[in-house]
Formats: structure tokens, C-alpha cells, sequence
């Protein structure tokens, strides 16, 4: 008959699931078990905290939809997401950095032209993005896509303004890579802004005394047949979150210079504001083992 | 500039909570913060583990609503529920002993009198509840409110029944003790079942190789003004789960055993069935300093 201390418990909880048929699942539940009632253990977390912490999960599920993934901007906040990042691409392979895939990628994107703008409705200053995306030795890899998204000038994406339809996206295309690996779009120079703060994630920085911003960045999302694929962003330099990243996804080599111009076009020709940024940055992807 | 391997991150995301306000607040996060990411290194989390995570927690949030709660179910398999009433109850104080809350109580029940037969539709064997409440020198405690539910001979819960309605209870019920301190109620013998596994739970218990099933049992509930409050189960004795409770929750204070009985008239003189049976319990509360 069990009568179970604490660490008894324990014990009891790892061995239910010593009969798992999958050895890997043995693993995972080992250490999910072990770590999660040291957490319990050495916190001594009262009954008041526990009944907090199954109402703040059940929230952080119930506020995510199609559009809005509260658990991953949760995980982004603890640092777990980069934290799977980093011990899942150790060591210089020569591909570029990834960083979080945070929570407003919708899924596949619409195919759009090269040098197509993405955002024509959209105030703000504008910027040609000149691309390209290579494997580690330099060679082109043609028919690469490219998931681009990335917010608007007041610091939200197409999906979180009212009345989103997946079918009408804005600031959000997919580029297919040219025969020399390249690809472009028009869009306007992205700016910081805070994560979404009406939800448990709010609170819970909120509690923390943490800002919510993030440096101003571009998602990219590449893949191709043969190669890993590649979840991160390229920041603009100089903004003044790049040192305190919400969700702690800056990485050096994942910054970029606008470069000023005033040229009356654009690379592509068509005529171009007064003042114009251009923004280079070329990816580079590892083969598949 | 960041660019944290997979150690100084952890380093960082402790130092942007180490400006909470609240010294708790501060404590709990930084022993969350070591033990999560320890799980994620330990366990070497792949980018797909971290995803169907991610996806198993939303889904565990989504599937809970006011009639159910799989995060709590969740907390039970994994023996987090115990071990948090475990660490909260540490010494023998007289009080009975606590166990799960479990993820069926609705809130607060309606007041029925001594008696009541709370199962009149329900087929199965018929109990007599004969209880009763006191402090931990003996001393009754009138007016202790005592909430109660248990499951049907199919295994389900009232509020699992298609069509529920909270103003149609069934198996649910409050007492209010008596000058005695002692309260009754007639239904019916509980039975073992298996906890919900129609859910992100069913999935974990599956892949443990683990069985769903709980012993026979009877929740309760007790509050009393300037007691502690007492969560709590009896179970039936000689039930086949015992000793491999899907929740961790059985304590053998709480065994208790049901008497056959074959006298024509109920305790309070009304017409019993052919055979009934009489479960004997007495609750202990403990006085709040």
C-alpha cells in the first residue's frame, strides 16, 4: 500500500512510466519527471501557487488560436526557445544562424514576384531587401523558399488586427529563389516593438519587471530539397533593443546595415521614393547529411 | 552584444527576472527557469519534441473548460498534485489526511439534507455514509460545510455526462454538519474507473504504457471558519487499483471499509433494499494558528 513521502513520490512517478515501449519517451519522461518535481521540491510551491500555475497554463492554451501561439511566446520569454536552438545547432557548421520561430508564423505563404512590395498600404519609411541564399561553399541554391513576415510600423503583424483573413496577407509573402539564388521585395523598414502583453505572457513579465520589446527584425523562414531548414530573423542595426531582446534571439551575425540611398529608382528600375533604404543579406544552408 | 551559447543564455533569462519586485516571485522563477532549461539540456529536446510540446500543452489548455480540467489532470499523472499536497503536509498534525482535488469539482455544491439519497437514478449497490467532523482533540465541528461528488457505476462524473446542466446535480452534493458535527448522505457504491483519456493525457498515459484506472472512492471536501481546509478522498477497501492509483493520490487513512448489511430499514428508518452496505468515516481538522 503506498504511503508516499515526497521523495518516495517521486521514485513511485518515475517508475509508472519505466514500461514505456519507446526508449526515447523513457528518456524525455525521466528527465521531465525529475526536473519538474525538483522545481516543485526545491521552490516549495504552496497550494495557492499551484492552483496560479494550472489556471495560467490553462489561459496561455485557451488565448492561442490559428493566429496567436501563446505557449510559444510563453516558451520564447523563459529563453526555451532559443535554448532548443542552441543545443540543436552547436558548432560553426557555416550555415547561417537560426533564432525563434515566435509566434505569428501562419503557415505556408502565397508566392509572390521578386521585388514585389509587401507592404504598399503601409505608412513608414522604405526599404528594398536584396537577398540571397547560398549552401556553405558559396554555390547558389535555385527554388530555395523564402517565408518572409515581419510587423507593421505600429508593431503588429497582419494576424493580430482585427478582421484577419488568412487570404489577404500583408507584410507576409513567400519569394522563390532564382536560378542565381537570389531573391528581392519592397516593404518598409521594420521598427521594435513589444510582444503581446494581454495575455499570461504579459503578466507574467509584468511580474518579472521586464520590458516586452524586441529589436526591430525580418522573419525568414528557407527551405529547400536536401538542405536544413532555416528559422531566423535578420535585425536592423543601431536599434536600441538589440542588448535586451525579449525573447533573447539576437545573434550577432544576424544583424544588418540599412544602407541610405536617394537614388529616383530602385535596383529593379521603377521609380523610388526620395529617400530609400536597401538592406543586403545573403543565407547560407547546410546540407542534409 | 548577445550571443549566448547554451549556458549563458540560461544565465541571462535568470538575470531578466532578477528585478521582480516581489522576493517569491523572484524565488519561484529562478528555481522554474533552472529546472526548465535543465530538463531541455538534459534531456538534449529536439526541435520537433519542443513543437509537439508545444502543441500538447495548447491542446491541454483548449480541452479544459468549467466542467473539466486536463491541466490538473495533467498535474495528477505526472504526481505534481501529490507532491505539492505532500510538501504542504509535512508532519502528522492530527488533521486527516489530504489528498488530489482532482479535475471534476465544479465549486461549491448545494446544500442538501442529512440523508439524501444523491444517486436515486443510478443503478448499483446502495451506501449508507455515516461521517462525521471534528477537531483534532475530538471536539465536533457544527456547521462545517463538507462538499461531495464521486462517480457513477459507468465511471463518470455528473459534469462528463452529455447535456450537463450545474443546476441538475447528480452524485453532488453539501452537507452541513450537524451540533454532532456529524452529517449522512445514501448513494451509491462507488467503482473504480479511468480517469479521461480522450485527451492530451489519454496520449502520455498511452505512450507510459500506463494504465487510466483509479480506486473506488468518494471525494471530499471540508471547510470550517478558522480551520484548514481538507481535501480529500475515502476509498473503498479491497479495490484491485490500491495500489497503482493512475493519480498517486491513495493514503491508507483514507481506506475505509464498507460493512454488508441486510437489516429492512436504513439507519434513519426509512426502507432499505435487500442488501446494503454502511461506510464509517471520521474527519479531523486541524485549528489554523
Amino acid at each position: 500500500m503506498p504511503a508516499f513521502d515526497d521523495t518516495q513520490l517521486t521514485d513511485a512517478v518515475l517508475h509508472s512510466f519505466a514500461g514505456a515501449p519507446d526508449p526515447r519517451t523513457r528518456t524525455v519522461l525521466r528527465q521531465l519527471i525529475t526536473h519538474l518535481h525538483g522545481f516543485v521540491r526545491d521552490a516549495g510551491v504552496t497550494m495557492d501557487e499551484w492552483q496560479s500555475a494550472i489556471s495560467f497554463l490553462t489561459r496561455t492554451g485557451q488565448m492561442s488560436n490559428d493566429r496567436r501561439q501563446e505557449f510559444i511566446l510563453l516558451s520564447d520569454v523563459l529563453g526555451v526557445s532559443m535554448l532548443v536552438d542552441a543545443i540543436n545547432h552547436r558548432g560553426d557548421t557555416g550555415a547561417t544562424d537560426t533564432t525563434v520561430l515566435g509566434p505569428f508564423y501562419v503557415g505556408e505563404h502565397r508566392v509572390v514576384p521578386h521585388g514585389t512590395d509587401l507592404a504598399p498600404d503601409a505608412p513608414g519609411e522604405r526599404v528594398f531587401v536584396d537577398a540571397g541564399v547560398a549552401d556553405v561553399t558559396g554555390r547558389p541554391i535555385p527554388g530555395a523558399t523564402v517565408d518572409v513576415w515581419h510587423a507593421d510600423g505600429g508593431g503588429r503583424y497582419d494576424s493580430q488586427r482585427p478582421g484577419y483573413a488568412r487570404d489577404q496577407p500583408a507584410m507576409r509573402a513567400r519569394l522563390i529563389a532564382g536560378d542565381d539564388g537570389r531573391f528581392s521585395f519592397r516593404t518598409i523598414v521594420p521598427c521594435s516593438y513589444p510582444v503581446p502583453t494581454d495575455g499570461p505572457v504579459g503578466e507574467l513579465l509584468a511580474a518579472g519587471n521586464r520590458h516586452a520589446m524586441r529589436p526591430a527584425h525580418i522573419h525568414f523562414l528557407l527551405r529547400a530539397p536536401g538542405f536544413e531548414t532555416v528559422v531566423t530573423h535578420v535585425f536592423v542595426a543601431g536599434d536600441p533593443y538589440l542588448d535586451s531582446d525579449a525573447v533573447f534571439g539576437v545573434k550577432p551575425s544576424l544583424i544588418a546595415r540599412l544602407e541610405t540611398h536617394d537614388e529616383p529608382t530602385w535596383p529593379d528600375g521603377t521609380p523610388a521614393p526620395v529617400r530609400w533604404y536597401r538592406l543586403f543579406y545573403r543565407f547560407a544552408m547546410k546540407r542534409l547529411d
